[in-house]
Formats: structure tokens, C-alpha cells, sequence
């Protein structure tokens, strides 16, 4: 039985302007939300919204194992909505992805008025419900949404869980190298000769580009599906680093199915065939592909490697967001990260972005719009994060105010408080967290 | 000398997205902004910034006179802010109004979002302004973007000063006679037996438009450069209540130009015609006619009336924007207001809308984006009422917080607060009021 059919969730859609900021136009589409009342007190029980974000919104419920147990102490509604242009919220159909003028309405400034929207519409057609609190729930990019929610729209929700929310990863308010170090920071702690070598590999796979032989002995020993030569060299070195990226975002302490069904510790079990000193470059090759193996191949189903990969993630709707509004700087400089030196380049960035979508970035737009480190006047978010996560480089860790409050779990991965809670949760802090949160979850109690 | 030479103000324009929402449409246009820094601490000094409304800014300049002092004793540069679609902000120049999809970036929303980069650029641009405070100034509408910027850009104002601004005048907040009903209660207090007079008119006229002699004398008496007849009569009636409306509106002790040039306490001087018991229905009108000459011919030079008024406010942008977001109800009972009873029919409104402009408004989008009456975790806002206006009925009339401050002129009219200080002030108010501003004012001391 999955979770949403084990707590009666209900599939409903809300028509939803295409455009809320321009009354000319007119066209309406269909937003998915799933909502259960198994826990509800239909007698002014707060309703707990999950503010979707990049992807299926089912999946992100099979996530969320936490809301689940919140909604029963509180007796709270919850609601799944899901983010336009994703899952089946999609404003065109089909087409939706079609050109860059219908994806004009992928923003996260009209995906907050849909939100804002759905509440009214369900505040007003379920009886009950009329004056219940409100609070957004969400993770990642969702939890940004969660954080932005409560400060746009605060007569609208009453407060926000907003977990591994890296509203700081924007230009001008963080490092583009904080997450890459954090990255190594959680290999460092597997194994401190696991991140030495997945720095020294970066020379060791540019060293063996220079061959055939090089080539054909990489494409064996990371049994993939297609010969690496000097054309898809740079995009399988991404694809590295973005597996080191995921790993550690992802380093959970009991076996979990997020991006991909992995092992508990992911990260430490990556760094089994690579916590060793190597005595040569091809040994070093073998090691790393072993490395792989955890992660992509976990289940041993899969017998190559392409380097597409068909998460439950909407990367391509994504990679439109992070052209128009969600500039993130990222860079490596090889010191405090295991990665190969690479600086931000806002032109280049800039000028691949009109190349897929015939728009150009706006940099510094969601500095202005959600105020950047200025957010002190706003309230009632706490901002979770595990410090093994990359996100955390740029997300909230230190209390604001009274009400708006940083919690950090030094043990834990990406929103792992957002997820069921496990027996191998690193209790300590896990623990610590929820008493804060469920603390804070009180405030419902004044406004319900 | 002008004010605006009086006090070095410097005219700039800046390039503004056309549409901030939406990274697809890369048009820019340049937003007119005046700029003083003669009081300026240039050291950090605080930036006062008038969030502009409907009409050319270098108006609202010469009509908010406490501003200047408030800067001078502040140190505070000074920004008057242009809004979109009025005086030289036309984001399509001499086009701007020809057509719906021309006017659809005239929301409240594209506004703020105006304001927040106009501060972002001169934060960068100006040496010294880098770490200032910003303190938000604006009357009417302006006050409700005032208001407004306060709560969805919190990051960039600190805090906002909200003169008579309407907030809650929109659908399903206020009672939609509440305007009204403030409109008589100015008048009684001139004059009882003066609104027991205007409340009679109505049945008067409709009397007289029975006959072409009625139609004739009342054409001759009310000095019209038309004559009536049944088919403009119903805007003659309208017309009839505008001026009732202003004149509350503008109930000033003091002689001002704001939209006409008029005597101290207007609404006095136009009763001294209307505070009698008339012996007959053409007396009425006689006493009505001569009533009108104090609103529009105080200086004695027209000759004859038609209705059409051009005054400083961008009429047609505000009438499009009352047919998109600003839905603001109005209805009379004639029991406890001085009108003929008409009720609200947003149906008619809205084909009437769709007539003008081929939009129907979305009638609660202002409560949903603003947050209607849920705005108590806002922060730093001071509303201010003059309880003469018809626009205090559906203002902010009492604290919401430590920080969301109401401020009450009993005798005062529309922000008569924004003016520059008269010896015939009501002391007693104003100057209770100004303390309290210059109270609040003080957060920025700590921010600055």
C-alpha cells in the first residue's frame, strides 16, 4: 500500500489563472492537489500544505513521511500541491514545454499565487475549514517556496517548515564553492583518502584523455554504453561530480529510494573502493568505477551506464528555472573541495541559457523579490538543514529571531526530517529537531 | 520657485523590465524618479521614498510637504517614485493606453516590483546609500503601495508611512456605503440641514427631469455648457455625487489646490448655500447650483460647466485598474447616507469592464495577494486616517500591532498629514500624529 492510499489522499484539480498578474489574460489550467483529512478535526483542524516543488507531487508525498506523523499529532488537513509545469500540473499540456513563450509562466512567483489561491478555494469550499492555520510544508526547492510562502503571502499561511531550502545559493549571497566543500566535508568524514582520491582522479582522467587507449580502458572499467572520446569527456566528468553532489546530498543512515535505491551511508560505502592509497592510475580508475557501481548499480540490474538519467525530478523544466529566476553560482577551486578547479562564468552561463530557451538570466532578481539576507521581519519559518548536505552551503543555519529559526542536524543529509522517521536516525539531533519544530508547530494553536 | 527647484530635486530615469515576472519579455522602459539629496547624510543617511500612484509624480511631490520635513530632520534623501502608465512612465510611450495586452503590465504587483529595483539601483549606484534604511511614503493609492511594499518586499523597505490609503476598501473587507456614510457625516457636521437638503436633491431632480421646462431650468441654474436631457441626466447625478465625494475627500482647514483650487474647509463654504429649509423645489436646486460654484468655479472664471474633468489624476489608467485588481465595492442606502440608493452589481460592473477593455476583473485577487485583514505579522507600518475622508471607511483605523500603528485625525481630511504643516491645522491632531510618525521613524535609527 503506498502512503497516500494508506491516508485516504484525494486527487482533486483547482483551475488556476495561467498568468495571476495579468487580468487580459484569461486561460485557466488544471492544478493537481492531493488532500487527506484521515486526522483532520473537521472542526478547525489546521491544514498542513506542501508547497511542491520540481517534480511529480506524489513523489514528494512518498518523501515526506513527516507531515504524515505531524498531521496526526495535530490533527491537521494536509494538502499535497503540486508546482505548475510539473507532473500532471502542466499549463499547456503536452505542449508546455513546446517554446520559451509558454514557458513564460514557469515562475516561482506564480507557482506562490497558485498556492495562495488553492488555500482561499479550499478554505472556502470545505466546510470547516474556514479559519484554520495554516502551514506550509516543503524541502529543497519546495522548502524555499514554504519559506517565500509565509513571507509573501502571510495572510495567507500562518507559518513554514521549510527544510534544506538554500534561499542563500543566489547571487551575491553566498559562495559558489560552499557546496563542493561541503560535499568533500561529508567524504572527508567517510574516509579522508576517499576525498584525496577522487581529487587526484580529475588529473588521472585527463591524463588517460590523451590516449585511445585511455579512453577505451576508462569506457570498460565504468562499463558504459558508449565510447568516451575528447567530444563527451567534459559532460562524463560532469556527471561525476554531479554523482559526488547527489551522494552526499543524499547520504542517509538506513537504506532509502530517493534519487536512486541505495544503502544506508551511501557515502561511506562509496568510499570503500577508495579508501586506499592506489598504486597507479589505472588502479585508481578501477577504484572509482567500483565507487560507482554503489550508486548507480546498487541493485545490480543495470549492465551499462548511460549518462542520462530519468529521475523523478523535472530537470528539464528545472534547467528553464535556473535560466530565468534561480541563478545559482556555483564554483570549485580544488583546495577546500576535491574537485577540479572551475570558476563561475555568469556569460557563458548567461549565453547557454538563450541557446536552450531564448532568454537571458536575471541574476539578481530573486535577491530583490524575497530580500536576500534581509529577512528578519519576516516570521514563523524554521529552516532546517543537515550539515552533510551540499544545500546547506547556502540555506539558513543560524537562528534570525525568536521565529525564525535555524536547525541543524550535523549528522543528517537533505531534508532527512522531512522524511519517516527511521530507527537509524542519527537520534540526537533528529530528535532535538522535531521537539523544536513540533514546539514551534504550536503557534497553530493560537491561530486554530 | 517650485518645491522641487526649492529643494535641488534632480530628475533620472531608470530602465525597468517591462514586465518583472517574466524573463521571456525583455522590453525595458524608463520609470521617471526624482531624487533630493539636499538634507542628505551622505554618510548612510536613510532614503525616504514616495511610492507614487496614479497620476504624475511631480504632483504628489508638491502635495506631500511633510516629507520634506521629515528628511530634514531625518537627514534623509529623498526619492519621489513615478508609477507605471502615468505622467513619463509610459512603458509604450503615446501607445501606452491603446490597447488591453499594451495595459497588462499595469498591476500593483509590477509596481512594487518597480520600486524594489529603483532602490536596489540606487543602494549600487549612490556612494553612501549602500547600507541606508528605506522608509516608504505614499497618500491613496500610493499609501497602499506604501503599505504594500512594506509587506511583500520587507527585505527592501524597513518601513512605510500610509496615508489614507483604502486597504481594506475592496471586496468582502468593508461595507461598500461605508464611504458614504463618512461623506455625510462631513457634511452634517457642517451642517446638518445641508445634507438633509443634498439627500433630498435626488427626488428633486428626478422630479424635474419629468418635463422640458425642468430639464431647461436646471440646465440655466447649474450653469451648464450642455443641456440636460433623460439621456445624460443619470451623469449629471453622478457627477453631482463625485462632488460631494472630493469635496469630503479635500476637506482642508486651510485654502489648496490639490484637485481644485477651494477655500479653507470647503465643505462649510458649500453648505452656506445649503443651510436652509427651502421653500420650493426650484430653490433647492438654485441653493444646489450655488453650492457647485464653491467646488468648481472658487475662482470665478468658467463660465459653464461641462462634466469632464482633467485634473492631475491618470483617470483612464485608474479606471482599467479598478477593472482589473483594484475591485473596490461603492453602494448608497439613502437612510444612512445622503445618496439615492444604489447597490453594488459587480455583474454590471464587470460587463461594463469587459466593454472598456475587454477584461473582467479579478474581484478578489487583491484580498488573496495582499492578505485582506490577516495582515498582523506585518511590520513597521503606519496608517494614517483623517476621519473626514470617505476613504477612511475602509482604512486602517486601529493598531494591529507594536508596529502596525493606526493614527486618527478626526478632523482631518485625505492625508491631510502628507501636507506641509498649517497654522490652521488642527493642532491638536496633526501634531499628536506627526509625533507618533517621527516615533516610528525612529526604527530607522537602529537599521541606518
Amino acid at each position: 500500500m503506498t502512503p497516500e492510499e494508506k491516508l485516504d489522499f484525494e486527487t482533486f484539480y483547482f483551475a488556476q489563472p495561467v498568468d495571476h498578474f495579468d487580468a487580459t489574460y484569461t486561460a485557466t489550467f488544471k492544478q493537481r492537489y492531493l488532500v487527506s483529512t484521515k486526522y483532520w478535526n473537521k472542526n478547525g483542524g489546521p491544514i498542513f500544505m506542501y508547497t511542491g516543488n520540481e517534480g511529480d507531487v506524489v513523489w514528494f508525498l512518498r518523501n515526506t513521511g513527516f507531515m504524515f506523523k505531524m498531521a496526526a499529532k495535530f490533527q491537521a488537513m494536509m494538502v499535497f500541491a503540486e508546482h505548475r509545469y510539473y507532473g500532471k500540473s502542466l499549463p499547456f499540456g503536452s505542449q508546455s514545454y513546446k517554446d520559451p513563450l509558454k514557458l513564460s509562466f514557469l515562475t516561482s512567483e506564480q507557482a506562490l499565487a497558485d498556492y495562495a489561491k488553492l488555500i482561499g478555494h479550499i478554505k472556502s469550499t470545505v466546510s470547516g475549514a474556514r479559519n484554520s492555520s495554516v502551514v506550509a510544508f516543503g524541502g529543497s526547492y519546495g522548502g524555499m517556496l514554504s519559506a517565500w510562502f509565509r513571507m509573501k503571502y502571510a495572510g495567507v499561511v500562518d507559518g513554514s517548515i521549510s527544510a534544506s531550502a538554500p534561499i542563500w545559493q543566489f547571487t551575491g549571497l553566498s559562495l559558489c564553492n560552499g557546496p563542493y566543500k561541503v560535499i568533500t566535508d561529508t567524504f572527508k568524514k567517510a574516509s579522508v583518502q576517499c576525498a584525496k582520491n577522487i581529487r587526484a582522479s580529475w588529473d588521472v582522467i585527463d591524463k588517460m584523455s590523451n590516449s585511445e587507449a585511455g579512453f577505451k580502458f576508462m569506457t570498460d572499467e565504468f562499463k558504459l554504453c558508449f565510447p568516451l572520446n575528447s567530444s563527451n569527456i567534459m559532460d562524463f566528468k560532469n556527471w561525476l561530480s554531479e554523482t559526488w553532489f547527489d551522494l552526499a546530498m543524499i547520504d542517509y543512515p538506513y537504506p532509502a529510494n530517493f534519487l536512486q535505491p541505495l544503502p544506508a551511508w551511501p557515502v561511506k560505502q562509496t568510499c570503500l573502493s577508495l579508501n586506499t592509497t592506489f598504486s597507479n592510475d589505472a588502479a585508481l580508475i578501477s577504484g572509482l568505477a567500483k565507487a560507482l557501481q554503489v550508486y548507480y548499480n546498487y541493485t545490480g540490474q543495470i549492465s551499462c551506464f548511460s549518462l542520462s538519467s530519468s529521475g523523478p525530478l523535472g530537470t528539464l523544466g528545472w534547467f528553464y528555472q535556473s535560466c530565468t529566476e534561480m541563478v545559482m553560482p556555483f564554483c570549485t577551486n580544488g583546495i577546500t573541495d576535491m574537485f577540479q578547479p572551475s570558476s563561475w562564468n555568469f556569460t557563458k552561463y548567461s549565453l547557454a541559457c538563450y541557446q536552450a530557451w531564448k532568454v537571458y538570466p536575471r541574476k539578481n532578481w530573486i535577491k530583490t523579490n524575497y530580500g536576500g539576507k534581509n529577512i528578519e521581519s519576516a516570521s514563523n519559518i524554521v529552516f532546517s538543514n543537515g550539515l552533510l548536505d551540499p544545500w546547506s552551503a547556502g540555506s539558513v543555519l543560524r537562528n534570525i529571531s525568536d521565529s525564525l529559526v535555524a536547525v541543524i542536524m550535523p549528522e543528517g543529509a537533505h531534508h532527512l526530517d522531512l522524511r519517516s522517521s527511521n530507527p537509524a536516525d542519527p537520534q540526537s539531533e533528529v530528535v532535538e529537531k522535531r521537539i523544536i519544530l513540533v514546539t514551534l508547530l504550536r503557534f497553530q494553536e493560537y491561530h486554530g
